[in-house]
């Protein structure tokens, strides 16, 4: 049986998405013409972009129906007659935007998929689309960055923020991580040794951005201060940030957790020569495609190589997508919900 | 009889610059070395940032005491015996910060100093050094226009903001130009038609820019939305201006009349990828001397063939510097206040 997670009208994610049996449409005997591939996904992530998609906050120019996912690994079932680029049982992910990752079946054109290492673990390859990219790009796009420089980030316990701390550890960056405190003293020294687990150099709190005399000790400590920073979350948070910037820094805005403002000072934006950009990765990957590809073989040698390590993932069967939702949007999750086939 | 205008110790304009009587070492009979040169100032212009470093809120390495003021022209009234680029009755500019314009008369290297055409008008060559690289360079270093673009800016009554519509004006961008509304109708008519006269497409008040049907208005007339905005007010105006900007917009900070952050929010600037970044003139200055002698020699031919206007200048004899400050700190001057001497 196939199906697919269908979203008919943007609503509450719970409430929005319904379970559309394809299996007369999409099924192994299900007679393909030239290009056309039949797929099978066998983890899709749960981004929270798909959720801002389905609940109408995230800009999307695609029209309803649609079946949500950006993100997902699948398996190759079934070449048509014309297919020279993939064969059966080739690991693939979608190559393009918008593809609906969340269904258990597709049948796509080839030019549309992507192969990727059968080898590389294949929770990694289903969230291998977003997030790294992301922080990839945050690091080279905006800022020249040299060994010994150092970048700041809040929300570093983040998906993207774990890889923005890898990439720095494999690229020699030094890294300043801010996080929520942890009520619990246990909780914390956790967080801060699990961070500091994946190479950040320091992890601090949101009260100590705000405190100089914390920050004065990591300047002390022989870390310059940070000429690109990482932006996720938004009003006071931010604006502590910001005042740690080294002159010329910049401030990439990439989320914002709290949804409030950013108040960026005109004194040190002018003397300082600071600048503050958005970030999003749908209109890099529009601009260059030969530089995406490079990339990607490039973060799959890094997975593959155990330079990066993907963020944990809660595994849930597809058919029990309800439950998903809820892991994936409560506020502490264990790790990116992965929808998950048997194949 | 020669004086200076000297800052010892930083505080209120009036109160802390001294006179200082410099007739027994600047005067007609000092006998010059080398490649010195004896100058007289003709017209020295008063700028917020000379007020800034005196009261303290702008930065600046000098060190006390200083003369201020770092736009004038100057005569060349003697010349040493090693001088070869300057002659007795050349124009000269200073060819440095913080050359300190406010004397009657100084004795400089002659590299110090940038010869300026004769037949410029004196109160022009007095203020080119500032406004006019400053709404140059925030025109071309940040976005390549194309005529037909759109640019945006507040506080368009300004001395930068008055050169940012004629430049756009004679490269054919069209401008928006937003200005604090008059009480009196018959004063913000006069505005209008001021700007108007300039070269300013649209003129609009505060309250126009955060209201949506005014601003639909212009957008139905032809004008695309800004995709460069220059904004040295703050607060709700530069609020309001960044709701306008179009995608991929970039707003250049360089001042803050209001001295209220900007509250940039995160989403437009994610997923419409503005950039904010801020312009310090002093930097630019220190990048790129060759780029800068061709932009001077441009904006000389551009003012003395009218395509460039200076604004309004209000000439005060420097030894009533007591009543130039007066005038340059009133809110609505009614132009640059230029400090002078009889020559």
């Amino acid at each position: 049986m196939s199906f697919s997670l269908v979203l008919k009208n943007k609503g509450p994610l719970a409430q929005a998405i319904e379970k559309v049996d394809t299996s007369s449409s999409v099924n192994l005997e299900s007679t393909l013409k030239d290009n056309e591939v039949l797929i099978q996904f066998i983890a899709s992530a749960i981004n929270p972009s798909d959720v801002g998609v389905i609940e109408g906050w995230y800009p999307s120019a695609a029209e309803l129906p649609l079946v949500p996912g950006n993100e997902g690994v699948a398996k190759v079932l079934k070449v048509g007659p014309g297919v020279s680029k993939l064969a059966v049982g080739d690991h693939v992910i979608p190559g393009k935007g918008l593809f609906g990752t969340w269904r258990t079946h597709a049948i796509a054109s080839e030019n549309d998929l992507l192969p990727i290492d059968k080898d590389l673990d294949v929770y990694t390859a289903a969230q291998i689309m977003v997030n790294p990219p992301t922080a990839y790009r945050m690091l080279k796009d905006f800022v020249t960055l040299k060994p010994g420089d150092c970048v700041m980030q809040n929300g570093a316990n983040s998906a993207v923020g774990l890889l923005v701390i890898q990439l720095c550890k494999a690229w020699g960056y030094k890294t300043i991580n801010v996080v929520r405190a942890r009520p619990n003293p246990d909780d914390m020294a956790k967080l801060v040794s699990k961070l500091t687990e994946y190479g950040a150099d320091h992890v601090v709190t949101e009260e100590d951005i705000a405190n100089d005399e914390a920050m004065n000790e990591i300047w002390s400590s022989g870390t310059p201060k940070p000429i690109l920073a990482f932006e996720c979350i938004g009003g006071e948070n931010a604006n502590n940030c910001i005042r740690h910037l080294a002159d010329e820094a910049t401030m990439v805005i990439y989320g914002t957790m709290t949804k409030k403002p950013i108040a960026v000072p005109a004194g040190p934006t002018i003397f300082k020569q600071l600048r503050f950009v958005g970030f999003w990765l749908a209109k890099v990957y529009r601009g260059n495609p030969e530089e995406y590809h490079r990339m990607s073989n490039e973060l799959v040698s890094m997975f593959k190589s155990g330079q990066l390590k993907a963020p944990k993932v809660v595994p849930v069967k597809m058919e029990d997508y309800l439950e998903a939702f809820e892991k994936s949007t409560n506020g502490f999750s264990e790790g990116k919900v992965l929808l998950t086939t048997d194949v």
